[in-house]
């Protein structure tokens, strides 16, 4: 890695740097599923995508090869839950912060924004019981693993609340989880759909993350019936995914070459969150934040009196983006900050906090 | 190639057989694209997909970068379209038979539907003329070049006077040309696109039928800020499209692989035809049929007294399935088959045929 200091080093984009991505791994994948699997690989498939994905998929998740489909990213995914489940006025939890991609999807159904603070083992449960008791609720949308852009991760007890209060309440729990495969110590809770006998969970994840963004293949895991109608969906929208990159991610997965490189990406994001850690102590030591125990993202508060929004401005013109919590929000944010921590290599890390320290 | 004869030989989809996908081609694309342009290939990219491919179709098609985005295909892309520009009742112009996918999408968002017959040579565009003398059409849906599913093309007087009349009475012509590069005999007249001067023309096309199906890579070409628009929506909904499927087409076009390719494909769909033609003449001599001059489909009608629906369901079971007319029709079709003929290896064509007339 050459030490040449980048023009920009940028913690905006939840994206890895270009180091992350095995590339080397995918080109023997692409080469192996372009000799055994090309037909599969290369013709029309259905709405579910390549069927030997769906059932590597539903190994790994433990549900039967029926609950799953593979998409174009899990982002569109939701967008076709949402599209599938939810009219303008249905009543729908979102975390503060969220995703704000998701937020923009839900706020163009025209739904109703329930919002619930995150606490530093995820959602407010009792405000979401309170939420309950004031009207119908029909979806809550819940990253339950080293949040984005927030870095807590959901506690088993508050999983088996949520779960036992769809079941109760009848609404349904969008279990958006791309980062679950990128712990830095222990494991995460088990995943909601794994407890949910009430088929009121159904889970998004994608190979963004742990194979790469641009390969664009992610998945949803639920009820049999909403994943059928929803593969309908998809079959009268885009015929099939990309089945190709469906090809390749399973080689990956097969070949072991996707839990080598889930390891080595560990590593490399656990010492990234420590040296920006050390970073925030040294040249922002007002930043009140939760330490991520994995993923992406680390969200920092600096209290009353800062301005993040024009902090962003300044940073950016420095050479350091980072997105202002302001973003993430429906109101406020703005005394937060996201920072992604894998666009950043360790050696930058200092200097890109440098850069924002110098600008504010 | 062996002689056994498959079990079932299946005109009903419309995809190429596996012979016709140039594999080697896609393998040493994919192994080229991961040595040189992994980082764009495997990273996200925006809404209008992999840039140099964007080039090199405004390059092809002759209009600017700006008014190019690569999608996941071109239904999906054609679906976008439709939700940005239409609204319930909106009167909507189809041919009669038209693409079954097309058809439902558009039911699916509630417009009016102005049914317009094709001719030998594409649309009725008299009819057209009546049907915007009854009211305002938002858009009009035309299929120009070998079409799916009549095989018809449409003529370059006939592409002339839509354009004019689209600019004229104010509506959008969607010009759906798959099969554009795919003339066994002379080329198709110009694009639609290429004449249009008033930006109501929106192209549309793919490389399902030029490289495989299964890379799942089409485009929009059209009015700037139209793309724009679409661009922007594409990227709320799935961030962008496959990066690494664009590459790989990229590579194939720079390298000229594609335009060989094309020109294979040419030659076998040409026997292909060429060997259903024949086959027709022998089993089915009632058959009337515009012989296409390119592309994947032949439209049979078999005149007063024949239910393709329940011959389609006969060949079904006699191992040649073909799709009855009903399928691409608001009303009527039933005395129509659409044949596939790109599916079957010239060698199977007369015993596909001869299960059919057996079977009726």
């Amino acid at each position: 890695m050459p030490a040449t200091t980048p023009e920009v080093i940028s913690f905006a984009r939840g994206a890895p740097s270009p180091d992350l991505i095995p590339v080397e791994a995918v080109r023997a994948a692409a080469a192996k599923c372009l000799d055994d699997d090309w037909k599969t690989a290369l013709s029309y498939g259905v709405g579910i995508g390549h069927p030997g994905l769906c059932n590597w998929i539903a190994d790994r998740q433990g549900v039967d090869p029926g609950q799953v489909m593979v998409t174009n990213g899990s982002l569109e995914a939701g967008a076709m839950l949402f599209q599938h489940l939810l009219e303008p006025e249905d009543r729908v939890i979102v975390e503060q912060p969220s995703y704000d991609r998701t937020l923009l999807l839900l706020e163009q159904l025209g739904v109703e924004f329930v919002p619930v603070a995150l606490e530093a083992d995820g959602i407010d449960v009792d405000a979401v019981e309170r939420a309950l008791a004031d009207g119908p609720v029909k979806l809550a949308h819940i990253i339950p693993n080293f949040h984005n852009p927030a870095g807590c991760t959901l506690s088993a007890e508050k999983r088996d609340r949520l779960v036992a209060l769809a079941a109760e309440h009848d609404f349904m729990i969008f279990e958006d989880d791309p980062y679950r495969e990128l712990p830095f110590g222990e494991e995460p809770p088990a995943t909601m759909l794994s407890t949910d006998r009430a088929d009121r969970v159904i889970h998004a994840s994608s190979f963004s993350k742990t194979v790469s963004p641009g390969v664009r293949v992610g998945y949803l895991a639920g009820p049999a019936d909403l994943i059928a109608d929803l593969a309908e969906t998809a079959n009268e929208t885009y015929i099939s995914p990309n089945m190709l990159s469906g090809s390749i991610v399973l080689e990956l997965c097969e070949s072991g070459a996707l839990d080598r490189n889930i390891g080595e990406v560990r590593v490399h994001l656990m010492e990234r969150r420590d040296a920006l850690v050390s970073a925030l102590g040294e040249h922002l030591p007002e930043a009140d934040y939760v330490v991520p125990g994995g993923g992406y993202f680390l969200w920092a508060d600096l209290g009353p009196g800062f301005d993040t929004v024009g902090m962003a401005k300044l940073a950016k013109e420095a050479g350091a983006p980072f997105l202002p919590g302001t973003a993430f929000m429906l109101e406020g944010g703005g005394s937060s900050m996201r920072f992604c921590f894998a666009s950043v290599p360790t050696e930058f890390m200092d200097e890109g906090l440098s850069r924002i320290a110098a600008a504010i």
